[in-house]
């Protein structure tokens, strides 16, 4: 696949995932950084045939307009990326940079996707790509209230043609990039592609989508213990999880209605896991303090033998951007690949990278690893 | 298999596990209690062809002189056991402590192996059994010394006939199982089966043996967190361990070359797991009064992307007689069916519940499982 | 004060708090137990005129049916109360809950302060008491609403004898001690005393009452943090906490409005103590199994030099019965030597037992406890 | 005391502690930075006639060459000091590097104390000092084995002057200070000045020592549950801790003899604020990732009313430099006043800052802070 060009389009693009891919891609292309944190660089999927990490091509939409080289200053600042890596990787930051168009605010209508969808064909011509991968790291958005012209591609192209606001902003995104044979990827736990109307739309187009809900911390420690208890036949009794995090996403989750999403999203994985609902509440705060830094401790009251009552509590104190970029960076080049091998639709084999996977209800990590490595590793 | 029975044959029959399981098998037999905790009471064993939990016979070896019905009631008031169970299972006890024989204390020779496979030898008889496993759940030994008789079969029968006390009392158990044709299973990290000249004995007997080093706490849990930072490609920079607990075997481990014998078991699933040597170290402290409870702290420093220091950290807090009574009555179960259809020597397919399995160097759970499931697992 | 005789009046006589004093202080007297987390039994109290702990007669008010040796049974299976002290203790257990008087559901009118006024003083006649202190162990209230009768004696009075419900039962019950002559303390952080029309009538009445809310578990730990913080210049960020719990109490904290009153409370101590506002929320979720236990997280962040960030987290595993009774017993002690010294009014002294204390912002828990000793300890 | 001139003499002049305290006194004097950490700089000591933060005079001794500036830029590294302070306070760093005289190595002689002291002098007069309170953050040494010489100042005199190496190198540098007329600090667990030779010769020449080890993190902590633990009657059955550190101390301290001269100092705490001994052990293990940051997990058992076993657990993750720096910075101002008043030998009323403090038994933070403030607080 030498001789193939992707490009990666980021809604958010200015925001500190985005960031970090950005210049971790620029880092690891220099040989400045080895590719911590990627799954795709696991020998399990080396001659797999997807692009080169050092051949994505950056561009994106955003509302904020700080320009990426001082968003990596802050980042440096904050300790998510190396003291000195902005001043190093500074023309890759400014390359991509350029390729920045102003995003979507509100809720979206017809015009919007015209718009959005010319911006991908332009970024595509411009800089010569063969297929283009847009992948949705923006804020979270609260849940989207439903509307009948979610149900179908022919309602929904009425309603927009009507200049109805029926999309929220990641689903006007998905609209516009599968419309424009543009794979789409959710790492937020946003609506996105998940209405039956651009599942239409991307089957009709023969292009392949996959989300949500980038499963960077506690949940990925839960993917692994949960399937642990159900193998060994010990009786959760109940799960609980407070998550302390700064940053934009912390900020936005302190709204009742995005955390209720993210909340639910978190808990769901337990009782599909476990086969049974399990007791407990999942409590997201914001403490500004902690900037990108988030802290998970999750209590979990289990039976053994005889109903003897014990006990696991875990923490995690990770740095949110620093786990999800290459995690990014691993769907861009497994999206590229999927859209080049003709998959259209749902891409159920990325579970691994997802709290709420589409089209699947397995949580279990190494199920997840192996559907992954069997559909994509080393053949 | 309904008409085949099977004797459980436990080394150290009046400890807490022993007592654990005889009295735990009794109540789920008699319906008082679910077999939480048994693995091979998940579906995916239905119908496996595995004598039943109720159909176990009782007996075993110990220096110990507090019968059953005895053990049973202190277990009860630590809470290990349900407060009225051992009055409840009281005949059970009564049963099972009539066929325990005086133990090996020291050093063993070959009149004690003759005296042990005899004893096995009158239980298979007295109660009518189809055959009988051997499971080692005494004390932890010191590693054995090494001795030129352990290398082969001729030259240990050579030094038992000289009367040469060679074997630790694990070995000399193990010896006794095999030589009597009774399958024998290590759950302590001892010596037991692991030298050459035992294993020529197993094949050369056609009975199968596993082992060793039960998994029941923390490193349950490091045999699904390894993998899981291996398979997102985070790297592990050290891995940090104290386990406190009271009890027999908290006493033993404070022994400094029993507690190395752990130790060293403890860490080497992590190098394995992940490719590389992890830094760190794992203590084991006794504070007796935390009886048959086991707090176990872990503290886990990892890179994410771009060499972000990040720290995950885990407390487990088990009761480990209640956590390793329902895998003995696994092991049992399995090691009886193993024995009917003709396996011997070593079965590294009973990985899934040790820490220091013999005859694979796999440590990741989830792998441990599939193999299990797919050798002993409903067809 | 050998011949003196106390008696100590329970709002919720047959809660599981309530149980554990009574058949603790039964326990104490006949030496099957050692007064452990009994401040008054610490040498600084020796010979400080207390009324013996053998000495205290009980009786109360509760709703509830179960008597208390059942109770007792109950608090025994789940670990509160050793094996067979319900069985040991009987007697006593028998004689307290013929003592005890049907209890005050809603909000209260003037006729049921008159009832439980007779009530307390047909206790003190037909036990031949000195005096008697009721002290509120009953679930905690949803805050009440204000109204104008609470702003003095006589506006209250007024509306009692109109028939209005302007009390809530914490606050009736207040009424119905301080009018009969009987010092008041709050276990909980209900209303109780806290209304200027009650305080009036303490004073007029010149008996003592004490609150609120007793400081057992994750508060008592943040009063000695919260100094260390201070008195070292480290300046704390965030102080974030959650409980986990189940009981009567965990089911009453589960509704938001009774949630709001005990979290405020809470969060109020870090910021009394260090003199700033610190950010970060408490919450509080019922976990039903895990019954009269109660896990408590907390993440605390801080700035050291140069404004390098640390953290600090602690979590405690309590049975909240076992921590309370013993300071009920101490409170019902100090309270009927204060009013027997002649004490009227808040009793600011007792501030060491409180979350919320009366007539005090000190949470330092060692200024605290030297007030205290200096006030009631040994002379 | 605006006309008096302070010295602070360093013994690891080039370590991480004395180049944060060096750089930490330069941004607080330059206003970049507030005394976040420093007990002197609390209202309690406001105009208690203390030496100003900004007019302490820095110099020492080291073994190490690698100069401060580029020390200062390591630790801006690890994120010990920020970013660009060490650029900012550069003159400062070259200032005092140029007062550091090259260190003792192994055990000294009588010349190598004059030669400390010849250099004592110098600075002193160079800088036209009024006095210099010198301060022990060299690493920890091994105990040093008993020597009659020790005993008496008259049998040391003899010994060096024999040319005997009796003298560990901290004590060799607290007889030089103090025959210099110097006070001396030990911040670390050595030796230093607690020999009863070295103890007269404090008090024949009228100046103040101070020490030992300088509770920065994990006994801080201890310093205030044990006595929350006391005061409230719960009797502790167990407290054990692990501590995991990298940098230079955490090297020291993996050797065996040094980690029990800290372990024992640890666990000493407890048994002498308890007032009964504890079981349980303290672990100090060598994390070299960690480099500069700590993290120390306790485990606390203890028995609640009628014996009910509870637990609490903390975790404590700092900075050790940040958190001794400031104390450091206290010491010097509280020992440069105490000498000023004419205070000579130990100087127990600073038992606030140690783990093993000198004239006291006193653990208990509150208590001490108390005696610190009636001592050298705002009159």
């Amino acid at each position: 696949m030498t001789d193939v060009s992707t490009g990666v389009w980021l809604i958010g693009a200015r925001g500190s995932v985005a960031t970090t891919v950005i210049a971790g891609a620029a880092a690891i292309r220099t040989g400045l950084a080895a590719p911590t944190g990627c799954v795709t660089e696991q020998p399990d999927f080396a001659g797999a045939g997807l692009p080169g990490l050092g051949e994505l091509v950056f561009g994106g939409h955003d509302v904020a307009e700080t320009c990426l080289p001082k968003r990596a200053e802050q980042l440096a600042r904050s300790g998510v990326l190396p003291d000195r890596l902005p001043e190093l990787v500074h023309d890759d930051l400014v390359t991509a940079d350029a390729e920045i168009r102003p995003g979507i605010g509100g809720p979206g209508s017809g015009s919007q996707v015209e718009q959005v969808a010319a911006d991908l064909a332009a970024f595509r011509e411009r800089r010569a790509l063969d297929r283009v991968v847009m992948i949705n790291v923006a804020s979270t958005e609260p849940p989207a209230a439903p509307h009948p012209a979610h149900g179908s591609l022919a309602a929904l192209d009425a309603a927009l043609e009507a200049g109805e606001s029926v999309l929220p902003p990641s689903s006007l995104y998905a609209y516009a990039a599968l419309s424009a044979g543009c794979a789409y990827v959710d790492f937020t736990p946003s609506t996105g592609a998940r209405l039956p109307a651009i599942d239409e739309l991307a089957r009709e187009r023969s292009v392949p989508y996959a989300g949500s809900d980038g499963k960077t911390g506690e949940t990925l420690v839960r993917s692994v213990l949960a399937p642990m208890f159900a193998r060994r036949g010990l009786r959760v009794r109940s799960w609980s999880g407070t998550n302390l995090l700064g940053g934009g996403d912390g900020a936005t989750l302190d709204d009742p209605a995005a955390a209720a999403s993210k909340s639910a999203s978190k808990q769901r994985v337990l009782g599909e896991t476990l086969g049974y609902p399990v007791e407990g509440e999942v409590h997201i705060d914001y403490v500004g303090d902690l900037g990108d830094w988030k802290t998970a401790w999750d209590h979990i009251l289990f039976d053994g033998f005889l109903g003897v009552r014990m006990a696991m509590q875990f923490t995690w104190q990770g740095c949110d951007s620093a786990l999800a970029a290459p995690l990014v960076l691993d769907l861009a080049r497994l999206m590229a690949r999927a859209h080049e091998t003709g998959r259209s639709g749902p891409v159920a084999e990325l579970a691994f990278f997802f709290k709420d996977p589409v089209g699947t209800m397995v949580h279990d990590l190494a199920a997840q690893y192996e559907t992954l490595r069997a559909w994509a590793g080393t053949p």
